[in-house]
Parts: C-alpha cells; structure tokens; sequence
C-alpha cells in the first residue's frame, strides 16, 4: 500500500521471491502506467516484474490479502488507514514500513496501526533496517529485520521476502525494531554538523556510538531489547544514514556546520527541511516524557529549534562531566 | 612506551592534560630530536608540548612512573615488555593501547602483559576506541574507552587522559574493550572487498552490523559484556575502521573487491600485507577453539589464504540459511 520508491522496491522484492503482488498507489494513472510499462519512474529506475498488478483502487488492493505492508508516510498512516481499515481481513498481517513517531502522540507506527485497526498487537509486523530502496531495487546484497510477537508470522513474512539478494532476519522486538528507524535521522543530523564543521572520523565514530547508547536508553525505557538496537534495525540502519552521501538529514547537516542557516540548508536541499529536523521534536517529547538523556537529540533540537550554534552545540557536548560508559 | 604515531599522541593527550610525561623511542636520535625541536616528524605534524620529555632509556623512562602506557605493536609487546619488567614498580597501573591477538599464544594484550609482569590483573589497564592519531594529535573531538577491573585505577586514567578535545569513558570490562579491537581489522577487509566489487551502503551496513553481531558472539564466548561491544571499543572503532578512507585494511580489501591479487594489493597499500590479513587467522582460530561461529571473518580467511574469489565469498554469505537476528 504505496507506490513510491521504498512500497515499489518491496513490492519487487516480493515478485522475485514468488508471490502475488498487487501495489496501490495514490494515483490511479500512476498505477495504469505501472501496468502498461512495468517501470514506476521517478520513484525507481529498474524495470519491475511483470506479475506485479498495481492499482488506485484500495478495495481491490486488499480484497482477500493474507499480508499487507503498510508503505505510506508516517505522518500519514493514520489517515490513510482509517480509510482502508474496513477492507482488511480479520487474520491479515499487517506490516509497517514507515520509520518514526507520530507527532501528535508520540507513537510508533505499530501502535498507530493497533489503535486504528483494533487488530490484536500480535498480527503487526515491522520490516526495518539499513534499506536504501535504489540499492535494494538493484539487487545490491542487503540485510533487513523482520519483528512480529509472533514468531509463526515472523518466520512467514521472512520467507515472503527472501530472495537472492535480500535477507531477512526475524525478531519478537517490535519496540526495539520501531525506535531505531524513529530516531536515526536525528544523529544523521549530528553527524552532518561535525563533518560539516570540519571534524572527522574520530568525531564521526563518536557521534554513531553515543547516538546508539542514547538511542538505547530510550529503546529500553520504551521495552526494547538492547540486542535489537545493537543489530540491523538499530546500528545498522543508523550507520548507513549518517555515513551515506545520498543521505538527506546528512546534508543539510552538513551545511548547518557549514555555518549555513537553516533557510540556507533548506534551499540547498530541494526547499524540504530534513526529516530529523521535524523528528528531533518527538523524539526529546517522548525522551522527556520517559526521564531518558538525550544530549545528541538535545543538541540537534537546541541548533534547528533554539539558535544554538553547531560550535555551541559541540562545546556543550565534549563539556558533560565524564562518567562510566 | 613507543613513539609511534599513538604513543606520542598519547604523550600530548597525557602532556595537555597537565601530567608529566616521559615518552620512550626505540631510536635515542628521536628521542635527541623530539627533546630538541618538539616534533616527532614522520609519525605526527602537530608541535608537541615542550613539556615532554623522551628519553631512549627504557630505566629512565620508567623511574618512578605510577602509570605506564605500553604502545608498541601487538607483537612485539611480549619481546619489549620483557626487558622493562625489572624497571616496573610494583603498583603501577600498566595500560595496553596495543590492539591485536598474539599470534602464537593467541592471547588477548592484557594477558600478555600480566603474563610477563606478574602483575594482578586488577593493575593492568586498556586503553581502545575509535583514535585516529592523526586526529586526537589535531586535537579533533574524539571519545574513548579507559577499562580496567579496578575501579579506581579506571577513574584515576580517566582524569589523566581527560582533555577539552579527548574525552575517556571508564568500563570494568577489559575483555570487552581489547576484542572489539583485536577483529575490527578483519570485518573492515570486507567492507573494502563489498566496496571495491561495487556494492553500496546497504551492503556496508549490513557488513557491520552482522560483522559486530560475530565480535560480539567470539566476546560474549570469552567473558566480554555485550554492551562494550555496543559501545566506543566494539562499534565505534569498527565504524571507524571500516568507514575511513584512510584505513589500509579497507583499502587493501577494495583492491581485492576489485579483482586485485593479494600481490596487487600489497604492491598498492605500500608493499605490506593489511593487519587484517595476518589477524584473521588468530581470530579464526580463537573463534574455533570456543566452537563460535564466525562467517565473515571465515570468508575474508577464505580469500587472503585459501584463494576464494569475493564473488564467491558473498555468495556463501547469502547463500547461509535465514534465521533470527
């Protein structure tokens, strides 16, 4: 359910791996173009299965669908599926693949996706982890992390989505697969300021491994299993935001340690705030509402939200008293 | 001990943080020169604190010393610390900044150095995390990790070494700090061998997040505590290693990744083999006499030694049954 470039990319990852496929995009003409030419440009640039049937019909899309991969915005989830929400079968797996907090409520996706649908927590799913859909959709070699509380769905939608070139790891932690994805942008943000300003691979190191400790002391704080944060879902997906050049949160990082002003990233940027910037907001809500230290989170909201400067933010940073790892 | 590149970043970290420090150099004209002009060319381009006093007499050095910082390489610590050993005090605090298994005993650092000394384990120190000399010496922001059992030797190194741009975090685990370290070099090969055959950031991320997964298996197997490995000694040394462009390990495994000879990428990283390279059979034979299974160092073993192409190498990776994270 969504056809851009991450809902495409799954949508192929599932045909090659030998089941039906049928893709709802927003766009009914979008979803005819897909059929008549098996390409979705602008959103993927490799040519997708034939036996992938898109449609903008969500009735259609989800008659009788034993899984459903939830591939919309999530800031949108709610809305879209409040619509969907009576076409869903009462066993349908439901799978997120959103990453982030609801803004409103500090929720993560799958709780969004139990509230609205009144479906039993143990029939939602999150698929997660270090996934650039462009790398994906090349059949690059990628790892991703399947967690559902049941570990019979677990293993089902593990072996939906195996191919060649895709390998799924199941997990029971949804908690600790969600918080991951939901704060990673934010230390991207982080990393971006440094190398901006000129540090390096000390300092970048540095940034990755207390944004794991700090995003760890949330996860746990929530009922997430270290183990889950020191895996795909968690360290992996964060090393491949805040290292990769195509990266977005990094590069408008990057010209905020620049000295650039946030008017100035933006521009740079394609004329979007990143997404860390929104994200910092919810994250330290929900950090609060927990008593969890987040003194990168801090720093990141302190430069988009408060005026701080990258220097500031930094001295602030190396000044905390030293303690215990 | 040693003026290396580390050791006499070590000496100005230890300098700039208000401590007097004598530095060792193997050659008694570095130590004249170093004494003279205040700079250790070669090894580091940053002028040194006048306050630094190398000497190359190992008695003089050592003379009353109430920590001593052993950083000379890996295998040759056991040949050094043989000669100083008389020169020790009986409660000196002896700090391995060394990283590596010994090859014949395969024997962690600390061990050696115990071993040697005769010093309780409680005395010995480590001293590991992501420290690009170059970098700490550029007084770049950099964190790391001070471990010992002994708490209070921990606290007493960590103020030594604290400075506005050096930033130590103590642990008990010593175990846990001198692993992480010891098989970074291995995953960083792969890293450059996924590189160099074209793969992108998924592939990378998912190289170090299932390389750390391996560490901290071979760790938790010897005593280690998982969450030093998810920390500045495990994770971030290896993010490091296998992100910086100016790692030869990833280097050397690009040229390989590259269809490179083993011969070919020695001749281009300088005429030396990568550490990895030598370190990947102490690792695999650690890992096999605690019965742990160790799949990405196996494949890098596969290709530096036993002539596997990488093609085949990720092949075997993604070939290994799906399972949970």
């Amino acid at each position: 359910m969504g056809a851009g470039a991450w809902g495409t990319a799954l949508a192929k990852v599932l045909a090659d791996a030998g089941n039906g496929v049928r893709l709802w995009a927003r766009n009914p003409e979008r979803a005819a173009e897909i059929n008549r030419t098996h390409c979705n440009p602008g959103y993927l640039d490799v040519p997708l299965p034939a036996s992938i049937r898109a449609t903008g019909d969500c009735a259609e899309a989800l008659d009788g669908a034993c899984t459903v991969l939830l591939a919309v915005p999530s800031q949108t989830l709610r809305a879209n599926l409040t619509e969907w929400a009576p076409y869903l079968g009462h066993d349908t797996t439901l799978v997120s693949v959103a990453k982030g907090i609801e803004l409103d409520t500090l929720m993560r996706m799958s709780q969004v996706v139990v509230q609205v649908t009144g479906a039993d927590a143990a029939r939602v799913a999150v698929v997660t982890g270090p996934n650039l859909a462009s790398e994906v959709a090349a059949e690059q070699p990628a790892a991703t992390v399947v967690a559902c509380s049941d570990s019979g769905r677990a293993v089902a939608l593990q072996r939906a989505l195996s191919t060649g070139y895709f390998r799924p790891y199941t997990n029971a932690d949804v908690i600790g697969a969600e918080i991951g994805g939901a704060c990673k942008n934010v230390i991207a943000l982080a990393s971006g300021m440094a190398a901006g300003a000129g540090l390096g691979e000390n300092t970048a190191a540095a940034i990755i491994t207390r944004g794991l400790a700090e995003i760890m002391r949330l996860g746990i704080a929530l009922g997430a299993k270290p183990a889950t944060l020191a895996g795909l879902a968690g360290i992996g997906d964060l090393v491949a935001t805040c290292m990769s050049p195509r990266s977005r949160n990094r590069s408008f990082g990057e010209r905020l340690g620049q000295g650039g002003t946030m008017e100035a990233a933006m521009a740079a940027t394609g004329g979007h705030v990143a997404e860390g910037v929104t994200s910092c907001r919810s994250v330290l809500a929900l950090s609060a509402s927990y008593d969890v230290e987040m003194p990168l989170t801090e720093a990141v909201h302190g430069v988009c939200h408060k005026g701080l400067s990258v220097e500031d933010a930094v001295a602030l940073l190396l000044g905390r008293s030293t303690k215990p790892e």
